[in-house]
């Protein structure tokens, strides 16, 4: 869902156009052996419950469903289900999960990792489109909260909050498309991760179906509510495999009067770093730290011919911003002076148009990669204090095993996450991958900082998960979809090849 | 575990010694069921994992562990276990669990809902105490991260972060005895939970173990970590009925140089409702923003011989405590003057002795209230829109209920989270709290803010979650201790009078 390393090139820019439809499958009617014995046909009950506008059959009408925006994931789906309430969502999955047919729950498509679109091992599920479940409450500014369906728009909420003087801080590229549903399903990260937090942070009450149908809603958005599991906090994350989650209600944030940016030429990551530890200690408002390389900004001067934005030439570039209520540039500079930062290495955006060209050379990244053909992209976190060792250690990798290869680097250095953009492998060759996410794990990282695991990273997801972990997931899952109905083909490994499930 | 509405007068004051000991009761050996056959009784074994000074018989000695520091609680215990590692907790859950022996995790002994101490259903249970677990690293300053056994207490924790010029935000009264495991169990709250939320916000990595042994270790601190379902979030809260928590990664926020508190006289929780939304969205870094009422100031007043904070009388009090790296008394006052706040309904303080005695007027109230008599305690959270009527609610169901009773209310009102201090039914009548939690639960608030389920309010839980959100937590609890050995008496309604697993 994330896709913060695309800022310019999001999914809705991306076109399937050319992935060859083939026929639909049809489901026939079979014994029920849940609860929801009904004599239907699927479809027939399908309709029933959503309308029959809302069943989609058409193959070239499911495409868009069954595709991902980056074009590496695919799979066929008997149908594709648009429903329109909660009520309907429990329906739909009493229904499918009676049948033994697997359920893949969508939102904007926006996904990175494959998570919300079938596979060939799920071929005959059905995709349940989150989209008409875009209600958004009116905002309670007592509380700053906010009730929205889950297939309302990041965009759509982010108006809303505006509206009122309010934000909501998690912001990605794929905004007018991404879902707070689907968001909420990947913890969905982004750029202010260092000061707000991700997904996660935001969510402080949930609605959600289980694979057999049971609604579970605790939407009252209490701050302090100690009363058994936090189921909401459960399912943050859990990718579609635990629950479809239909509604949230999200905190906001105020919104900042005063901003300002500031680009740092630095000798290395290690500087980088340290020079965040002491600004995030002496300026409130830190909102962002990103870090880019003086290769990816050549790239990025390159292709979008953007002039140079300091006189000089650096190992690494840092992009601070800082926010708040009053004007934090006076502490920026007061704590940029005592570090020695030298005033050449320093670019700083005070109105709204010098800001945004700063951050353009941060954001122009993602397409500038792309450009030199199909990226392999690794979405990695590290323990911050680990950041610059990794650097060094991953050119190496990279280097001594594909030295043809090109390697862009680039992230949120302040959550210790970095985007690694490998061109030059074909891109069904995944050699190179595994390395780095091997070198990841060796460091204490983790393999996937804010995509999640989906199909992409399944197979490898013990690099970040113990088998105690994996098993305790396991029996989790178990407990709350027994009929392995959502989403069997993601997050677990061997999940991805596993046969569609037959109770 | 929190009791931060009890700031003065906490679990190092009471004394279990008037309860009387009984006899210890000594478990037979028994054909151990599961993998972990010794052929040694219980003892034998417990003493060859921790050694026999960390394995408690004595009756006198065990009673600490045994009553709970409200005197409401209490049972009898086989041993009291003292491990010294999280190889020895795994040990001795698998040396339990396998023979069908209940175990009570207690880390201070300072809740307040029973749910760390042995109840007569599980009389012959074993209680792990995770105290010897203390031990604390050094703090990464580049993440602002420290990592903690289980058993340390707040204040270590708190002395820690203060050399390093770091704070950990979540503060209660009970901080010398409290450990991190156990307010990580209880998710505790306290007096900053508006500006920092509860421990699950300071939680990012957990290390447990379940029933069975089985160690869960993800300890590494990232701040973005997508792989999979987050058992650390899972855990929080869970008031050790999945798992022992053995060690956590908390974070820690830098200390703040500036510090203001006004102390408010207003015309109702209405206004005061009113005061902090405007004061959050113009005033940076509201750490604090308490409530009390006439009566408990006047009662505080006479029980501590306090001159009045202010000139007048008035029917609310409002106090606010912003903190920053930068002086915001300005931007408080401006919005005081703003909102047309009466300065003689307004006293400030701007140094640390003037900022202490205005908080004792809100942290005094505790003591005062328990020199009335025993007081039924209610901890509950309102929707913050809501908070209003039900000040006007409760009032006029007590008075209607028990004319005698004497009601005091005080709490966190920037949470929505007030504590009802109930003087005047007999201790065992719960009637009234019931009616309160009724009504608490009508308007769409929850029966247990920040102190738990624990065994006090098991019976209620249906007050504040559905039957299909308890019976998604039943299923998880199966699924990670399936023998139920895990405080079997906390938390489920009706488990506080289930009998012993004897698998």
């Amino acid at each position: 869902m994330n896709s913060s390393d695309d800022l310019q090139d999001g999914p809705e820019s991306a076109s399937p156009a050319s992935a060859s439809p083939r026929p639909t499958v049809r489901l026939s009617a079979r014994p029920d052996t849940g609860g929801n014995a009904t004599g239907l046909d699927l479809e027939e009950c399908l309709v029933g419950i959503v309308g029959r506008s809302n069943v989609l059959t058409d193959a070239d009408v499911k495409l868009a469903y069954e595709v991902d925006w980056t074009r590496r994931f695919e799979g066929r789906s008997a149908f594709v289900v648009r429903p329109g309430s909660t009520d309907e969502v429990s329906a739909v999955l009493a229904a499918c999960s009676g049948r033994g047919v697997a359920v893949v729950p969508q939102g904007g498509n926006t996904g990175l990792v494959g998570g919300g679109v079938p596979s060939d091992a799920s071929a005959g599920c059905v995709v349940l489109s989150t989209r008409r479940l875009n209600a958004v409450s009116p905002i309670d500014r007592l509380s700053g909260q906010v009730t929205v369906g889950a297939g309302t728009t990041l965009a759509s909420l982010q108006a809303a909050a505006t509206a009122e003087g309010l934000t909501f801080p998690v912001d990605l590229a794929a905004r007018e498309s991404a879902t707070l549903g689907g968001m909420i399903a990947t913890n969905a990260g982004g750029l202010h991760v260092i000061a707000y937090g991700p997904m996660r942070s935001r969510v402080v009450g949930l609605e959600a179906v289980l694979s057999d149908g049971t609604v579970i809603s605790h939407l009252a958005g209490l701050l302090k509510d100690n009363t058994g599991y936090d189921l909401a906090q459960l399912l943050v994350g859990s990718e579609g495999t635990l629950a479809v989650v239909t509604a949230a209600r999200l905190t906001l944030v105020p919104s900042h009067d005063e901003r300002v940016v500031v680009l740092l030429g630095v000798a290395s990551t290690f500087e980088a770093v340290r020079l965040i530890e002491v600004l995030r200690r002496e300026v409130e408002g830190i909102k962002a730290a990103e870090v880019f390389f003086e290769d990816g900004l050549d790239l990025v001067c390159t292709h979008s011919n953007l002039a140079r934005p300091l006189k000089g030439y650096f190992p690494a570039y840092l992009l601070v911003e800082a926010a708040g209520r009053t004007d934090r540039s006076e502490a920026l500079f007061k704590a940029l002076a005592e570090l020695d930062v030298d005033e050449k290495a320093t670019a700083v955006g005070l109105d709204a148009t010098s800001m945004a060209a700063l951050w353009e050379y941060r954001e122009r990244h993602t397409e500038a990669v792309s450009a030199l053909g199909i990226p392999h992209k690794l979405d990695v976190t590290l323990p911050i204090a680990l950041l610059g060792d990794f650097e060094v250690a991953v050119r190496k990798l990279v280097a001594d095993a594909a030295p043809d290869a090109r390697l862009v680097l680039f992230g949120h250095a302040g959550d210790g996450n970095l985007h690694v953009n490998i061109v030059g492998p074909a891109p069904t060759d995944e050699t190179l991958d595994e390395r780095v996410l091997e070198l990841v794990a060796s460091m204490g990282g983790s393999i996937s900082a804010e995509h999640g695991i989906g199909r992409a990273k399944a197979r490898w997801l013990h690099l970040s998960r113990s088998d105690s972990e994996i098993r305790s997931m396991r029996a989790i899952k178990a407990a709350l979809d027994p009929t392995g109905t959502l989403n069997p083909a993601v997050l677990f490994p061997g999940a991805e090849n596993r046969s569609l499930v037959t109770t």
